[in-house]
């Protein structure tokens, strides 16, 4: 049903942003940079444990908390735990988007979909992304769950964003590369996309995603062809 | 107020099993060790994603589709993939317990409590660990989400091992390594007890354990006392 769509919610950590450079982060505080990805699942993990017991905490807060639960334990820490950690977190305000970003929000805004950018972080965290990026101008505004009361992919945190952008489900999609983002968009009732950047089988527990792309713009154009 | 404590369930899962032996396997089929913790992790992550939807799968479907992802975009795997996944997975079978769970076990029974093993995973998996480890005779039953229709921390899970134990919440405590499993606990009013055997600060986005210690002995003399 072409032309149905209006309005493209787009997750922002990882989907966006490129975590990478928070290894040599943890490699400059002593800790081995495969901790990342350790990090950003339990600190998913234990976000969605929260949203589970209808409860929240800022996405910083809980990154902290179990930042602190993997560094602790490391013997060669050549900071005291506090700054190792906050040291860690700041690289989150220094990201930079993936290659595949910039040309994707073009084809999306251009193709005449509204393009809201929704983090399960803070917004003006993803704001800040897209300017350092010079992509500001691509999206409308950017929402998060922190005003939503629930992480993704708590209904509450979709129903927020649909509200926000005053849109019926069906006529909005949500892409990332989380399959637990396009599972939860779709049991929400919205269409959704996923960027499979380093091509691995979907996860079938999950809900299969409407449409797939090796990135960002394959995926933008897979939703305007829809 | 002693006397009051009737149940102890315990989670299985890092609590009891020693996952330690999963780093050879992964080793064993080309993988990095350290991507254990990525695994169980995420793992956890993608199960609570569902149960934040009220949705499920077995524990074992949603770690092998997460050791999927991490383990295809590996070059120097030793077998074919689902191979891997299955030589990898298979280790969950074989796991021991921690060397403090029998006096913990021990402890907790002779004072009187009943002792209810209640897992994310599999009801069979767990009763398995324990006769390895010459236990049973401790333990009144295994419990397993799966017969729940949601994973912890979901509150439907508690209410579920509550319900088949016939125990009052507060007459019921639930012991853990996991805070997220201590917090959900507590948030359908058992008693809730962290086992912190790697000596980490506890998360502050949670609510705090009634009780806590470096061993399950030392946790169950604190649950004994009162």
């Amino acid at each position: 049903m072409p032309g149905e769509l209006e309005v493209v919610l787009l997750d922002v950590n990882e989907t966006l942003s490129d975590l990478e450079p928070l290894r040599g982060r943890l490699a400059a505080v002593g800790a081995p940079g495969h901790l990342l990805d350790a990090w950003f699942a339990a600190t998913l993990r234990d976000g969605f444990a929260l949203a589970v017991g209808e409860a929240q905490a800022p996405f910083l807060e809980v990154g902290a908390a179990v930042l602190r639960t993997l560094l602790a334990p490391l013997p060669a820490l050549t900071l005291p735990l506090e700054q190792a950690v906050q040291q860690v977190l700041e690289g989150m305000g220094a990201l930079g988007v993936h290659p595949d970003v910039p040309e994707g929000l073009r084809l999306l805004a251009g193709g005449g979909l509204r393009v809201v950018p929704f983090t399960n972080g803070a917004a003006d965290s993803a704001a800040q992304l897209l300017e350092r990026a010079g992509l500001s101008a691509l999206v409308e505004r950017c929402l998060s769950v922190q005003d939503a009361g629930r992480w993704k992919p708590h209904p509450q945190s979709y129903a927020y964003a649909l509200g926000q952008c005053r849109v019926e489900p069906g006529k909005a999609a949500l892409v990332a590369v989380h399959p637990w983002d396009t599972d939860g968009a779709r049991r929400s009732g919205l269409v959704s996309g996923w960027v499979d950047r380093a091509d691995v089988p979907y996860p079938e527990v999950f809900l299969p995603p409407d449409v797939r792309g090796p990135d960002l713009p394959t995926v933008a154009r897979a939703l305007l062809d829809r």
